[in-house]
C-alpha cells in the first residue's frame, strides 16, 4: 500500500489569487495518495520581478518551511527562479523543490532544445542566471519576456496566453525552441491551452516540482547534511522571532 | 481517479540476472496505479562496460520500443549513459527516460556536490562525457571506478557493496562528495544499504527514472515532435527488418 | 580640487567587533578626501556561514541602502558572497561593490593564478558559486576552509593568522596559487601579516572594495538603469516599513 | 623511399552513389604512395539524418573495422557527425577518424571564425552536439541547415551547390563565417566550386579526413589502450556474428 | 598623508595624437596625489588594428616598463586588448593594469550585460577573444564595430561619436546591452558625451584602468613572483639591446 | 603526379641546436614530395620560457614569413604556444600551423584524454592557456612540468628522456593520461623512445605540425582573408624595416 505523501507549495509571493492558481495546478496534478498544502509567506511582495522583491521573499519563504515541523514530506518553492532554495535545504532534511529546476528536467526529457517564456522584461538577467547556475545554457535556445506584469497572469488571463502564445511562436521560429517552460508560477495551469496553440510541449513548472516532490518522497531521499546543506550553525539573528533562530544540530 | 501507468524498462544489456534486479528496482519504488514491464534488447552485449559494447545495444534497445506499440505510456532505458535515447525520442510521442539523467536530476535536488561510482575503470571516459553532455561538469565532483565488472554486481553482490563502500568513501572524503549516484544499472536496489553505511544520499538510478517516468506521465508531457525528436524520415535501412523501416510520418 | 568621496560600508552581520574591523581595514585604505562610514544591519544574523544566514542578512543589508538617501557616493557590501548586491544595485543609482568581486578584480591583476582562504568548510559550495558567477574558475586554483567561525576571525585572531597560513601554504603548494584572497570580511586586516609570512600577495576583500568604489565615483560612472538593475516597480511588501515599499520609478 | 599507406574509408550509409562520391573525393587529394578503399556497411541506412539513422548505422560502420583484420593503416569514418567513432577506436590499434573532427581542425588552421552547412533542419542538434564535443562552441560562429535531404546531394548535384552557396552567404554575412565545413559526406566534391563562389575556404570534410590519416599513419601514431580505447571485454553479444564477439584482449 | 601614486601610462601605439588624447583622459580622472606620465613605445605601429599590429607593438611597449627603472608605482597598458601584459607582469613587481580587464571590471560593477564599441570589423575576433579570456563571456552581451580606422577617433572625432552612438544604440535595442565599454584608447574622452546621448553607463577604459592603479598603489599590492610572473630567467635575446637583456632573478 | 610541397618550418628561438634538432624531426616525417628548410628568427631569444621571451620572439617569427615571399606553400610555428600565430596568418594566404594545436588534434585522434609534459614549472599558466584558448579543457586532463630548462633538451638529452618518463608516468598514474604531447620544440624526436618507456602515444609536436602542413597543402586549403586574417591594412610602424611595413591589400 502506498503511503500518503504529504506536500507543501509555498508561493513566493504574498498575492492570494497566485496562491490559488497554484494550488489548483498542484492539486490538478498530483496522485490520489499525494496530499497537497498551498501556502503563502506571511511577509514579502506581492509579486516577485526584481532582485529586490527575489530578497525581500525570501525570509518568508523560509519561515513556510520552520514553521511546518515534520508535518510534511516534501516542499515546493513556487516561484521560477527557486529563490532560497539551498537555505530551505538547510532547514529541513526533506526534499526542497524549485519550480525553475523541475521544469527544466521535465524540459530536458522531452526536447532537445527549449526556451523560456516569462514576464517582465527586466527579469531576463534572473532567467538567464537560473539557467546558467542549472547547468542548461546549451539546452535553453530562447528567453521570451512579454512584458506583462506578474499580477497581470492571474488578472488578465486571456491576455496573458495570447501574449504567451505571441513570443512562443517567436521562440519557436526564431531560435527553434522544442518545448516551452512557463517561466512564471501565475502561468500555472495555461500549458495545456498553449499546448493547443503551439503544438509542442509547454512545462508548468508548478506541476513539475509537484511530481519531482512525489518521486523524492516516494524514492526515500533526503536532503544530504554532509556538508553544504547541513542545519544552520546556532547564533544569534537578530529581528528575528524565536523559532527563526538556528540551533544547534537537530 | 488516478489513470492507471504503463512503464516499460528496458535492460540496456542481455544478462537475464540484471533484468530481474532492475525489475525488482522499478516495482520497489512504482506508484500503486503504475504497471511496469521490464525487458531486455533480444541481441546485444550481456553487459555494457565499452562503447562497442554500448553502440551493439542500442538497435535492440530501439527495438523494444517500437515493439510495444502503443501499449505503453513511457519507457525507460536502464543503463548510466542512456544509449540511444535521442532516437529512441524519435521513434515514439512517449516520454523516454535515461537513468543517468534521472539520477542526476535527483542528486541535484538532495546534495549541492555528488559523485558517481561505478564499475570498470574503462567507463571513466563514458561516465564523464554523459555528465558533461548533461551539463552538470559543476556538480558532479567525483568520479570514481571500482574495476569490478557489470556482471558481478549481479553475481558477486557483496564485493560489490564493500567496493562501492570503500570507493564512495574517497569520494566523500577527498572530494567532499554529498551525494552518489549508482552509475550502473546492475546497482539498483543497492542504494539504501550503501546509505546506510555512508551516511549520504545513495541515488538508485532505476528507481529515480520510474519516478521521472511516472511523473511526465502524469503530467500529460509528451516528446516534442517539433524538430529533433521527430520521427526518423522514411527510408530504406539494409538489414533490418521490415517494422524497424522508418516510414512517412506517423 | 578633488571632490570629497563619501562611501558607506555594510557589513552583512550583526557583530559588533566585525563591524569595528571592516571599518579600521577600510579606513586604513582610504584616500583623504574620502570619507568612510562603516555600519551594520539592524537585523540579521551575527555571521554568515550558510544560506540561512545569508539570506537572512539581506534585507537587512538592503535597508541600510534604502535609509542612506542621497548621503553617499558609493556602496561597499562587506561580506564575501556579495549578499545581495542585485537588489542593492536596482535601490540606487549609485555604484554599490561587493568585497568578493572587488577582491577578484585584484587577485587577477597581480597573479595568473589565485586561491581562496576562508572559514567553515560547509562555505565551500558558496564560495565556488561566487567564483563561478564572476566568471573566474579558469583563474581560481585553489578553495581551502579552515574550519574555524566567522566569530573566531575577530575573537581569536592569532589562531585565525596561523590557520590562514597553514591553508594558503597548501594553496601554494599542491595548487600553485599565486596570490590570495581573504573569502571572509572578519580576516580584514591580516593581508599584510599574511603577506610577510607567505611572500605572496594577499588581498584584504574590504580594502579592495573601498578601493573600487572610490575609482567609481571618481570616474562618475553610475549603476545603469536600463534594465536589469532599473528600481523595483511599486508594489505593496507586505511586513515591511513603509520606506521599503518600492514605489514608481525615481 | 615513403612506405605505402593504405587507408580504409567507410561511408556511413549504405547509399552506393555516396559511397562512389566520397571515393572520388577520397582518391583525389591522397597522396601517390596512399592506396585508398572506400566501402560501405553492409547493414543499415541509406542515408543519416536523425539519431535513428545514426544509431542503426553503428553496427555497419564497425563491422567494416572488424572485417579488415591488419590490412589497413587507418580509418575513416566518412559521416560528418563521426558515428561510432570511439567503439571504432576500440577495435584497433590504427589510427580512426572521423570527418566532423578532421575538418573542424582543418577549419580552425585557416579561419578564426567558420560555419557548418548542412541538409535537413532537424540535423541542427545533431551537429551542435557534435561541435560542442569537439570543444569548438567558441570557434563555430554559425549553423546553417538548407532542408535538402541526403540522398540529393548526389542526386540534385546542382540545386545542392546553389542551396548551400545561398546559406553559405548567410552564414558569411549574417553570422561572420570566414570559412565552412561541409557538414555531410554527401557535399564532397563540392568544396572547391562553393569557394569559387564564395570566396572563402570550404573543407570537403572526407578529403579532410584522408589527409589526417595519411599524416597519422606517417607519424607512426596509434590509437592509445591505456584505458578508454582498450578491446572491448571479452564476453557474449547476442544476435552478432562469431567475428564480432569481443575476445581477450589481443 | 596621502603617499603620491606615480603612474605611467603607455599608449599601445606610435600615434603622437592618441598618446595626448590618451593623457588628457588619465589627468582628468586622477587623484590629486597622482601624478601621471603618458609615453609611447619608440618603435611600433601608429595603430593597433590587426594581430601583426599588436605583435609588433608589444616588444616597445615592454621596453617602456623596462626603462622606467623604479620612477613608478604601477603601469597601465592603454590599448584595448592589453597587449603583453603578462610579460609587463613578469618585468616589474609593480601592478601592471590593462585598459581591457579595466573596463570590463567597471562595467560588471555597474551593469549586469553590457557590450562593447570599437573601430574597425576585423578586430572582431580580438574583442572576443579578450572577453573569452577574461572569462565575461556571459556578461558581454554584444560587440559593435563601426569600421572606423583607430586613426580616425583622433581626426574625426566627430563623426566618431556619432557612429559609436549608433552602434551602441544597436547593442542596446537588439542586444539589451546596460552599459558599453570603448573599445580602443582612441576612444579615450568620449565616455560622458555617450552617456549623455544613449542613456547608459559608457566606460573610458583608460579612466578605469587609472583609478584600478590607483587602487593597487593605494593597497600596496605587488605582482606575484610565485610562479607566473617571476622575472625572466637570465638569457641571451638576440637583436635585442643590452638593457632588455634578462638576468639573473633580481 | 603530387606536386611537390614547399614547408618552412620556424624555430621560435635563435638556438642553433634546437634548430638543427628540429629539423631532423621534420624531415624524418615528411613525405617524399615535401622539402623542408628550417630556419629560425633573426632576432629573439635563445628560448621561450616566459611571456616575455614570447613576445621578444614574435616579431621576429613574423619576419621570417614576409621574408620568404611566394616560396613556400605552408608554414610551421615550432613553438608550443603558437606564438603570433595569428598574426602570421594575416601575413600570407599560405596555412600557417602551430605545432601546440597540431599535436593537440592527433592527441585528440589517438586517445579520449592526454596530458601535456613540459619544462620550466612557471610555464604551466601560458600551457593551461594554450589549451584553454584551443577549446580542448575537456580533454588534456594533465599538464605536468619537469623543471628542466628550454636549452638542456638539447644540451642534456638524456636526463630530458629521464625527466619526461618520470612525470609522463605521473600524468599517466594519478591523472589517467592516455597520450602524451611533448610541449617543447626541444623534445622533437624523443617521442618513439618515450611512447617505448610509457607504452602510450607521445606526440612530437614538430612532426604533427609537418603532416598538418602537407595536408593543407594538398588540400589546396588557404588562409581565409574574409575578416581576421584579412592582410594588415598600410600604416606605419616605427622602428621596423622597409619590408615588414604593410602596404595596401595584396
Amino acid at each position: 500500500m502506498q503511503q500518503p505523501i504529504q506536500i507543501k507549495v509555498i508561493n513566493g509571493n504574498t498575492f492570494d489569487a497566485m496562491t490559488q492558481g497554484i494550488n489548483e495546478s498542484a492539486q490538478s496534478v498530483r496522485f490520489p495518495h499525494t496530499t497537497i498544502a498551498t501556502t503563502q509567506p506571511k511577509a514579502g511582495p506581492e509579486s516577485i520581478e526584481s532582485y529586490y522583491d527575489e530578497y525581500l521573499a525570501i525570509p518568508g519563504i523560509l519561515e513556510e518551511i520552520i514553521l511546518s515541523g515534520d508535518e510534511f514530506d516534501a516542499f515546493v518553492i513556487a516561484c521560477w527562479g527557486d529563490p532560497g532554495i539551498e537555505a530551505a535545504r538547510e532547514l529541513t532534511t526533506k526534499p526542497v523543490i524549485g519550480i525553475a529546476e523541475a521544469s527544466m528536467y521535465v524540459a530536458n526529457m522531452v526536447a532537445a532544445r527549449w526556451g523560456v517564456v516569462t514576464t517582465q522584461h527586466r527579469t531576463l538577467d534572473m532567467i538567464e542566471k537560473t539557467i546558467h547556475k542549472a547547468g542548461f545554457a546549451h539546452r535553453c535556445v530562447s528567453i521570451r519576456t512579454s512584458g506583462i506584469a506578474v499580477v497581470e497572469t492571474e488578472t488578465a488571463r486571456a491576455a496573458t496566453v495570447d501574449s504567451l502564445e505571441a513570443i512562443g511562436r517567436s521562440a519557436m521560429v526564431e531560435d527553434k525552441a522544442e518545448a516551452l517552460c512557463l517561466g512564471c508560477a501565475g502561468m500555472s495551469g495555461l500549458d495545456h491551452e498553449l499546448e493547443q496553440r503551439l503544438g509542442i510541449p509547454v512545462i508548468d513548472a508548478v506541476a513539475a516540482a509537484v511530481k519531482m516532490a512525489e518521486a523524492l518522497v516516494s524514492l526515500r531521499k533526503q536532503t544530504s547534511k554532509a556538508l553544504t546543506y547541513k542545519y544552520p550553525d546556532a547564533k544569534r539573528i537578530k529581528g528575528f522571532p524565536e523559532y527563526m533562530q538556528p540551533r544547534s544540530e537537530e
